[in-house]
C-alpha cells in the first residue's frame, strides 16, 4: 500500500458516516434512484443551480423567495405542496435552462446536509449519468474520498453500492483503499456492469420493485446508464452548481 | 412474495441494528473472525457454556466467581489481564471439556449485548464452523430472522457478509426477503463460495490482512470452513449453551 496516496472509503449508509473523518475529504453524495441523477440532469440541461434542502416546508419557502422550481419526493412520490417530482425526465433543457431547482428528497438531500454539518472539505454529487465527471475530478484532485451512499432510510441499497463500485473500478489506482465496503462494492459492480438493470431485477433490488410499481422503468434505465448528463455538481454556499 | 413466510433481514453493521424490529426475531450474531467461530468450537469440544461479556473487567470478575476460563481480545490480540485469546485452536476438547469460557471480544460480544438490550426474541451465534446447525434451526423455527454482522468497530466487513450470504443461499426459500443487504450478501457469497480464503485474499479484506499480519492463516482457513464444529449456541439467561 502506497502511504502517499490519498485514502478512499465507502459508507453504505448515512448511519455509518460518523465513523470517518470527512474534514479532509471530498464526500460524494450518491442517490442513484433518483436524486443525484436528477441533479446532474438538471444542471446538464442548463439549470442555473440546484438548491438541496432537507424539508418540504423549507423547499416551498426558498422556492417562493427566489422564484425557483420546487421539487421533491417522499417515499418515491411527489411531496405534498410541491409542483415537481424527482424524475430526471421532468427537467429537459426547454424547461429547466436558466432556472433554479429547489429540491428535497428522502435520502440524498439528507445525507448532503449531514456531510455539510460534519464539515466535509468538499461535497459533490454522483450518479451514473455523471460517472466520468466524478471520476475525473477525484483522480485529478488527489485528496481523500468518501463515497457516501444515501441508501433508503439508512438501509443499505443495491444501486448506490453499484455506483460506488463503478467509481472505484475506474480510479482505484490513485487511492489507498483499506475498506471492505469499497472492495465489496467493486466486486458487486464488476459482476453487474454488463447489465445493471438486469442485475437489479435478478437480485430483487428493493428500489427496482418500488419504482417499477410506479411505472418508472424508463427512469431506472436512464439512472443506470453512464454519462448521459456528464457534469460535476459541486456544493458551494448552499447551492449545487457546475464548474 | 409469499406474505405468510417469516421475514429475513441482514444488518451489515451493529450501527444499523436499530432500523429493525427484533422483538419477534431470532438474531444471529455473526463474528466470523473469530468470536463466533471460537464459541461454536468451544461448545463443540464440550465446554459447559460460554459466557459472553462486554468488558475485560467484567470478564475477569465473572471468571473469578465461577472459576471459568477468561478469554478475549481487543484489536485482534489477547486483552490485558486475560489468560486466553480468541483463537478456536486454543480450545481443544482436552482443555475445554466440562469447563466454562468467559469471553469478551471487540465486536461480537458487543453486538450480542445490543441485541439483548433491544429485546431480541431469541439470540444464537453463527459462523462457518456451525453453518448447517444455524441454517437447520432457522428453517425449522420459522420465525423472523435478523442476520447481524458484528463487523469491525461498526465498519462493514467482508467475512461476516459472506457468512450472511451463505445462510441466505441455503434457507432463502423459507423466508420473505425484501432487503438489499441480504441479496447483496448472497451474490457476494455465490461468487466466493468455491474458495472463500482466496476471495478474501484477492479482494483485500481488511481482516485478512490484520490476521495474516499476526501469523494466523490457520485461524482464517478454519473460520472459513463449513461445519467443523456444527453445534447451535443459544443464548439463555446470560450464557451460550447448546441445546
Amino acid at each position: 500500500m502506497n502511504k502517499t496516496k490519498p485514502t478512499l472509503f465507502t459508507t453504505l449508509s448515512p448511519a455509518l458516516l460518523n465513523l470517518y473523518d470527512i474534514s479532509s475529504a471530498t464526500v460524494i453524495i450518491i442517490d442513484v434512484l433518483r436524486a443525484t441523477s436528477t441533479i446532474a440532469t438538471a444542471l446538464f440541461n442548463g439549470a442555473k443551480a440546484v438548491i438541496p434542502v432537507d424539508s418540504v416546508s423549507r423547499c416551498i419557502e426558498i422556492g417562493k423567495q427566489i422564484h425557483g422550481i420546487t421539487a421533491g419526493e417522499r417515499d418515491g412520490k411527489v411531496a405534498e405542496g410541491l409542483i415537481h417530482g424527482n424524475s430526471p425526465f421532468e427537467y429537459p433543457r426547454e424547461f429547466i435552462e436558466g432556472r433554479t431547482l429547489v429540491l428535497t428528497t428522502t435520502n440524498g438531500t439528507r445525507l448532503l446536509q449531514m456531510a455539510l454539518d460534519k464539515g466535509a472539505k468538499e461535497i459533490i454529487t454522483g450518479s451514473f449519468p455523471n460517472l466520468s465527471a466524478v471520476c475525473d475530478h477525484l483522480a485529478e484532485k488527489k485528496q481523500n474520498v468518501i463515497l457516501g451512499c444515501a441508501a433508503w432510510k439508512d438501509r443499505v441499497n443495491m444501486e448506490d453500492m453499484l455506483f460506488a463500485g463503478a467509481v472505484i473500478s475506474k480510479i482505484r489506482k490513485h487511492f489507498s483503499i483499506n475498506c471492505d465496503s469499497s472492495h465489496l462494492a467493486e466486486t458487486i459492480y464488476k459482476k453487474a456492469e454488463k447489465d445493471l438493470f438486469g442485475f437489479m431485477k435478478k437480485n430483487e433490488a428493493s428500489h427496482y420493485h418500488r419504482l417499477m410499481g410506479f411505472g418508472l422503468e424508463k427512469d431506472i434505465r436512464y439512472c443506470l446508464t453512464a454519462d448521459g448528463a456528464n457534469v460535476l455538481p459541486i456544493y458551494d454556499n448552499g447551492t449545487l452548481v457546475t464548474k
